[in-house]
């Protein structure tokens, strides 16, 4: 189609240029044609997960495709080419074989809003630049805390860009609480600081305690029971042990839903540890933070409600665009406190409407893209009720994933029992493995098996899942659900291709 | 054209329903006929800026515009309805007559980049999902690096969701290299940490000190000359100061781009005693870096090449859609150093292809938003040329605010001479306080007289335009212009918007 442009349409015949409009119609119309076939190729099982190529590959350039920039503009024609190019070579992580991340599945309400929301092209800091916006993130960040539990929905938050940025708001915050003065003095006014975080906990904390000058050594691992969840008594044991070298224990993380097991962390029994010792409590659950809305599954984060602070990504489990990850925490105020430098350009006290709706001064951004209307937008379509759908749905297909292959020739679960979260840990035992004795060699021979079947799924194209080792367990797969357009045939299809690809390894 | 939906028809009958692709395209282009609407008026000076509501009259509702969430499902129907309402209610930030931010103008062509990079929708922490994203970002940050004047592109980068974040990168650099025990210590493993930045740097700098540990009472502010320049020399006696107290002096940033007044710090001059005194050189080309990018005007961050690391944000001077910032440093391996955890679950060493191109574990985010592709199509349909014409436009525009009411009666300039960046800074001085002498009186009436314009100009919808105070100066002007669709014309209307506004203050 996009011979309607001739080479010589070029980029700045498009608006504001003088009679653009016509031009930049057709060139957005263009656009939205091959957007809209992608988004329906996606949905069709026919249609490949990716078409893989080696790096080296794409940066010699594949049947014109070059990515290299130059000095001189390309026509439209190009742009559009290179439009559908991007999309040829790229991963449909909307495809209802994509089971690879915790972020899947392409939500049409969700993909309008954020088309919208390029259109609009604005900012968070203010309500002078974002009215709509920065009510909408007022208003949908008090209803996840009211669904956190917290009495009518008091407290903070605000929406930053993922989890981990999430996680390190809170990390920030409860050094605030605790000892104000850093925010001035530097960590030299306080005592040696000592955060608490699982060993299956996500990487971020670490990053946090880096980042924010406590040190990873005084980041404490803790350890967990088979299934993934923190030991309380090992916590209790930790915090002990110490204050008896006379550091500050500051802050635990639980995980609500861990990375690789989906596993939740008794929230419960680590708040009574918390407030018997004076600890901020955070709840990661970027990724479990979802259950919440499922009336079934959301006692998995009993005690939630203690927490200080909570992270949630609705990119996650409620499938909802990326970035839309949100920090709430509990006691109003901490976050400008912590991160307010009055920035007199930005926020000025003598504007005419009510400045305590201008956002920017809690943020450790300036600028912060908007990432609630996509959100709000899928709750007013959806409802409440759309999302514990789909929660529950997901959480159904994984037990089905369970149920089939706990008792299959050639799988065994990386921990037994059924998954809390969607996480089906499991390895595949080609033939040639299923005899050899428990030991060193068929470790070793088994490490190298999920990967080997991954790189043939990649080549193949038809699926993909994650794999990876963990602690003194060998590589194995870790099938996660988030996809709204996954059902039981696509979760045979991923096991029919392990044994399809895997069966003579 | 909604009623092609009946009210029956809900976000649950999209794809991937079963015979949901005839609603899905339906809908699509529903949104996007709202979208060119709007695209098409943002460009349209008939059209006001913004139609202005309080936040109490958006949240009591406006005509059926109702924020609040609720259980149940909205209709398709509603959906765009709230789809329009959204943007009516919202502010333009791409219209002609926007000059409020440093960020403005709306690009078709970044739109368009938008638009796809939402319909891809994957995350860029490793290759294996955002295969072409990630090799468009390497590229980018490459030429960048070469613009800047590494040679041969040296260095590495990472595109981060704003330039508050990229100066946090900076500092956590910097620290890393000379202290790289604070990964695992703490800041308890380093000495005295001192920072550097001007009296008219960004707040992020302040924001960063606080965040990572070293202290507001840390960073060291910088007097500046009139035209909000740092003064070397005031550079220089401060770091002596502090290393007389036995403190380590380690960090500085140099501003290419002031917020308020645009000015460009000497570079070289600071590079010359970050060279002596063995600091990390950072500069902090948020708002300025586009200047590169202009063989007329890069003189301006003369010793660029020195720094050590640079932020640039293209979302300002460049045009590209929020967000969208770099930061750039010189010396490859420090980013991967400073923040890599190697998370297993993620950054496989046994994956089938290169994993160097993995770039998660450079970031202090896990997930990332695919912030480069946009930009990079935009830099496809420009060409390198195409930002400059941008640049050099833009700053003709500003000469000619600046020369146009240097001597204009009622106006008065904050700062002498021509302007380096876009900004002009001026007071306006309605006919009541010109005859005024000058004086605590005329002061305190002249700080009034800015936030009233401007309320009165966003009650109007007609333009807008930042005002703020700065050290001992009351309130003023700060016309800044990024804005691709502004032409004369449109600087002629906001002079004349000033003056029928103010007129009668």
């Amino acid at each position: 189609n996009c011979d309607k442009f001739s080479a010589l349409v070029q980029s700045l015949d498009l608006l504001p240029a003088k009679n653009g409009e016509e031009q930049t119609m057709q060139f957005l119309l263009e656009v939205v044609e091959i957007l809209t076939n992608y988004v329906r190729k996606t949905f069709d099982r026919s249609t490949k997960v990716l078409d893989f190529h080696h790096p080296h590959q794409l940066l010699e350039g594949m049947e014109g495709f070059n990515l290299e920039l130059s000095d001189q503009p390309e026509s439209l024609e190009q742009i559009l080419v290179d439009c559908r190019d991007t999309l040829k070579y790229g991963v449909r992580t909307g495809h209802p074989r994509f089971f690879n991340q915790l972020s899947t599945g392409l939500d049409i309400v969700g993909l309008a809003g954020e088309w919208l929301t390029s259109t609009a092209n604005t900012n968070m800091f203010t309500y002078e630049i974002a009215p709509v916006f920065v009510l909408m993130e007022q208003l949908t960040l008090k209803k996840m805390r009211e669904i956190v539990g917290w009495p009518v929905g008091e407290g903070d938050g605000i929406f930053s860009p993922g989890g981990a940025i999430s996680n390190m708001y809170s990390v920030m915050i409860a050094r605030y609480k605790f000892f104000p003065e850093v925010k001035t003095k530097g960590m030299a006014a306080a005592p040696r600081l000592i955060l608490f975080t699982s060993e299956h906990s996500h990487y971020s904390i670490k990053k946090a305690s880096a980042a924010l000058g406590f040190g990873t050594e005084n980041l404490i691992l803790l350890r967990t029971d088979e299934r993934g969840r923190v030991i309380p008594a090992d916590l209790e044991a930790k915090v002990i042990e110490a204050k008896q070298k006379g550091y500050v224990p500051m802050f635990v993380n639980a995980t609500a839903g861990t990375t690789v097991y989906g596993a939740f962390d008794p929230i419960n029994e680590i708040a009574d540890i918390c407030e018997k010792y004076n600890m901020w409590l955070h709840v990661d659950g970027a990724w479990g933070g979802g259950l919440l809305m499922s009336r079934k599954h959301r006692h998995k984060l009993n005690g939630v409600e203690r927490a200080n602070s909570v992270t949630w990504n609705p990119h996650k489990m409620m499938g909802v665009p990326l970035q839309c990850s949100a920090i709430l925490v509990r006691e109003r105020g901490l976050l400008q406190g912590c991160n307010s430098m009055s920035a007199g350009y930005l926020f000025q006290p003598d504007k005419q409407y009510d400045v305590t709706y201008d956002t920017g001064d809690k943020a450790i951004q300036c600028g912060r893209h908007v990432d609630i209307f996509k959100f709000w937008l899928m709750w007013k379509a959806k409802g409440t009720v759309g999302f514990e759908q789909h929660i529950d749905k997901c959480l159904d297909l994984s037990a089905y994933l369970y149920n089939k292959i706990k008792n299959r020739e050639g799988y065994q679960m990386v921990f037994d029992g059924e998954p809390q979260h969607t996480n089906v840990c499991f390895w595949y035992f080609p033939p040639s493995l299923r005899g050899l004795p428990d030991g060193e060699e068929r470790r070793e021979r088994l490490h190298k098996v999920a990967p080997k079947i991954k790189a043939l799924m990649m080549e193949s194209g038809t699926t993909m899942v994650g794999y990876q080792p963990q602690g003194d367990k060998v590589n194995f797969f870790r099938m996660v659900i988030s996809n709204h357009a996954a059902t039981r045939s696509d979760i045979d299809f991923l096991i029919e291709e392990i044994e399809r690809l895997g069966n003579d390894l």
